[in-house]
């Protein structure tokens, strides 16, 4: 009677551990085992800029060029960035760490891009970087990309990063909110 | 006995229930969670079709320019593009989304590409995202992509992309047949 | 008595069966399931090396071209590479296989790229392609990127792989080290 109680709990015990062990791949709801929130800062050249620039058009369509956005929405245009990510919407506050890789407008009809991008840390507070790969649908309120892999404090990372438009002036400067959820931590 | 016979059948569904949660990584032959077939149609800018055009190059070699494909196996072009994906291979069917990114010519000697690109789906059937990477030997009847990840219907998707030309037209317009298998599933 | 020991074992069988299943996810130091070497060899086309070239600039900023690297640590060069992979440093080796795709310099202040490839293999050692993302701040020793995908051998590989710059010619010859750690092999 008591072993059978023993194998009751144990078996209970073994449902448990297996269930609590991965919840993720069995529950509807996901929690993210790491939440980050931070803003980084586009600034196009435009031929006048080349202080303040952090990104530059380096491919265009045969109807554009290097300096204005081509038109179509900008179809076409492949810009280069190394963007300061800040920890509130500041462009002026400390950057604690580099936004660095490639965009392309890829839609004649509206405004969407294609991303391809790194964050990368140096800091006290983090060491590594974190890769992103996923279609952006600026008009979008909320777009979510891929987090596709990590290093340093990052390492292995997997998980969505949520894109938001914060600010934007004209076709020069444009502010992006990235609230990161990593659902795989090493 | 009794609890003997018990422990036993409990060892057995012990083993079982961890083989059966993670086969793949178990078994020599790997069983997608999800597969999906799709075909896309990439209609590249010539100069002349600027209504129909779905992609357009945006770099080129010193060598090249952006209304014609480079020679030497177009090595070097770098075309953005945004094709109607179908679930039979008609172009004229109902786009049920869109595949989105850049290719790049990356050999001298024979016809390859590197892909980064991602499906975008926003019907009743699928919402959300696959995102895509790797290299694509085009003169192979299949090369596989990796699926590095996916949003919204397709969260943290990981897996296998096949790759395969249904058909093409001169230098302007192929088809390409996509068979997803996804491994990991959330 | 007697069942109340074997349902001990059974009990520490199952602890331990779980903790070595996933070892990387508990413990803090994580061992690569497979670990490879590799070199590869860049030769950037400059004008005059069209035979030897092995890459070529296709994106430009407004202030470059497409046969010398631009200044300010030529922000804003895209290129294109087909580059042979070898298993020592000798450029003359035998190649095993193609490290194909892009990279871009990203940084005005100081030489920094974002990389986008993939290594193709087809030889009896190695059939299949491991795919790469990340940053690479090509001023320190070593740099990681991530693995975030592979095919045929390298099935669903994730990983590092850690950059070193072996050897550099002016600004045409670079040969690198590349030392991928797989920590997911299926």
């Amino acid at each position: 009677m008591e072993a059978k109680r023993v194998i009751l709990a144990l078996f209970l015990l073994f449902l448990l551990s297996k269930s609590s062990a991965f919840p993720s791949r069995k529950s509807r709801v996901h929690k993210p085992c790491k939440r980050l929130v931070f803003y980084f800062h586009d600034i196009i050249y435009n031929g006048k800029n080349s202080k303040n620039a952090t990104a530059a058009i380096v491919g265009a369509p045969a109807w554009g060029n290097k300096t204005i956005l081509a038109n179509q929405n900008h179809f076409g245009d492949l810009v280069v960035f190394d963007d300061p990510i800040t920890l509130d919407n500041d462009l002026h506050s400390a950057p604690i760490g580099r936004a660095q890789g490639i965009y392309v407008y890829d839609k004649k009809e509206i405004f969407t891009a294609w991303l391809g991008f790194s964050f990368v840390f140096n800091s006290t507070e983090h060491k590594g970087s974190i890769n992103f790969a996923g279609a952006d649908p600026l008009m979008n309120k909320t777009r979510d990309v891929s987090v596709i892999g990590g290093t340093g404090d990052f390492f292995m990372a997997r998980g969505i990063a949520t894109l938001m438009t914060d600010a934007f002036e004209g076709e020069v400067y444009f502010r992006l909110r990235v609230d990161i959820q990593l659902y795989e931590c090493w």
